[in-house]
């Protein structure tokens, strides 16, 4: 047979009378099907001299069927859940997918996004946790087939795809002001991103909707890390804040936050009232559960698939699109009006 | 300049006067050198026209610079965190790494271990979590270069390395007789993997130890997911099963059991005690704090990566050996003596 590429799935499909999806699952081992069926898409597999495996058949074309997928930091629980959503998402599809940990290092980025332009992966859903220079986005727009996902890079030209951080911080500084809080301390991650920007000015207008200008605050920043939470909490307790309300902008943040405070014997909510941002950790085992802005991490990593799928790459003057996914508040026990002792302080 | 291969770190900080770390590192972006150093480097890698990025390099000759880590499920915090160290590790040494979860699906696991034949990686770390046929083992021994961690591939002849899954699951059985618990339900993994095995044997001896043959054990087993654990919970509710402590083998297992138990008004360790294994997730922060069996998760990653590094693939008569990493008890406070009311049920 004479092909102008090796066979796909879609030929053993047609070959063999069923579904492109059919024909993934079995190779993945994921159906059981009739014996008759089975033999069909074996003798087709034959006679197209297919190849199952993605990885070698990159070799022989263009197309690798392996999707890219670059994120910060695997350890942190949101990165991994979101992996593991385009993972199955991407198993659905019959697509393989190859990850890569940059641990946040612009030259670890730089050599992941090039694997676009060799051709190993047919395209990359990218986070990155630090401003970039240019450089990112430079390559980006060279290489395009790239998602930006839950960090902007600014000039990167391309679809993106974020929380509805702006959204996310309204509705904490609407919480907290209900129950009285005017003193709030946020602690954001790096400044230069926009998860922190928007999230710290969501927290503005939720007090200011309902104070005015009659509140304060005070604002931190560092890293979405269980270390930077610790060292923030420190930071707070030296510096004798009058905040009765602590925003931690992430779940690493706030448990690093409550390991220290509980250390001190600040108990929660009691003393000092705390809502946080993530919700993918088991917050609501902890003492107390915790409150927290949750994002659709499942559903962020799922999109960003589909997203990747569907964009016409051609069509580069519509690429710069944005997209906001919405979050929502899940409220628990660890906000509650501020304590007489928490004003002394 | 003639070259077998193309040139690679050691020649570049030859030609440098440097070392190949401060070569990669600089690479790396995680070092700031002397701009006079800088520029000797620049000038080396120029003139023996160095592709600094092993993705691109791996194309030119047969070393990829590029190791592979094959685990079922990133979205576990185990697997995430452990991923993150070899990755740090991994960075350490200017390699590269591809990672691939497989949904603990065998066809995407033979798909990730042909990578191996196909020069993609130079090695592979895998963590399967079901039983094999043979069919993985076959083609891990065919392939090499593979170290096994974390739950065991019987057939395959290469370095394995596990927690001691034994010692860890004799620490929480005697830490339970300690607190006179002889009714015990242990919730397991799938029966056919070692950790269930050698953790349920571990609990078995360390009740033994203290009570001879006056103790029963209730063996539930299932996955290592918070789903399984709320289904667990709920089988011991219906069942109005006599134990007065539950051993959770996993934290998924544990926070799965904790939320149901929660439903039900059930108060740990007041009604009922409970002992976890991994400690990966943030059970000092719940309600009460989770005691647990310590898996030294980071140590493992680094140390699957140096075993791979290290091994010496030609003798092959000494390639199968198992390596067990110390496990530790972490005593918190979901343990106390049995209670009455659980005497009565």
């Amino acid at each position: 047979m004479a092909h102008e590429r090796a066979p796909g799935l879609k030929d053993v499909a047609k070959a063999a009378g069923v579904s492109v999806t059919t024909v993934s699952r079995m190779l993945n081992g994921s159906l059981d099907l009739p014996a008759a069926t089975k033999q069909r898409i074996d003798e087709a597999i034959s006679a197209l001299k297919y190849q199952p495996n993605p990885h070698a058949r990159r070799l022989s074309r263009g197309r690798s069927d392996t999707i890219g997928l670059v994120v910060p930091d695997i350890a942190n629980p949101f990165f991994a859940t979101m992996v593991a959503a385009v993972e199955e998402a991407a198993n659905d599809l019959g697509l393989a997918v190859s990850l890569y940990a940059t641990l946040n290092r612009t030259g670890r980025e730089v050599a992941y996004l090039r694997l676009l332009e060799h051709n190993h992966v047919d395209g990359l859903v990218f986070v990155t946790n630090h401003p970039d220079d240019g450089e990112l986005a430079a390559l980006i727009n060279r290489t395009g087939k790239v998602i930006v996902v839950d960090e902007d890079v600014p000039l990167a030209m391309v679809p993106k795809l974020f929380s509805d951080n702006l959204q996310g911080g309204y509705l904490a500084g609407r919480h907290l002001a209900e129950f009285g809080h005017r003193n709030v301390l946020f602690v954001g991650g790096p400044d230069a991103m926009i998860s922190t920007q928007r999230r710290f000015n969501g927290l503005r207008s939720g007090l200011q909707e309902r104070f005015g200008e009659a509140f304060s605050i005070r604002r931190y920043s560092g890293e979405y890390t269980v270390a930077c939470g610790r060292e923030m909490a420190r930071r707070f307790l030296e510096e004798g804040s009058p905040a009765t309300a602590i925003f931690a902008s992430s779940d690493e943040i706030a448990i690093g936050m409550i390991e220290v405070l509980r250390e001190h014997g600040i108990s929660i909510p009691d003393d000092l009232s705390i809502i946080g941002f993530d919700d993918v950790s088991p917050l609501h085992l902890f003492a107390p559960p915790l409150t927290a802005i949750r994002q659709p991490v499942r559903a962020i990593g799922r999109r960003a698939l589909s997203l990747l799928l569907e964009t016409n790459w051609q069509e580069s003057e519509v690429l710069a699109t944005e997209e906001l996914v919405p979050v929502e508040i899940v409220v628990r026990n660890s906000v509650a009006p501020p304590s007489t002792r928490n004003k002394q302080r």
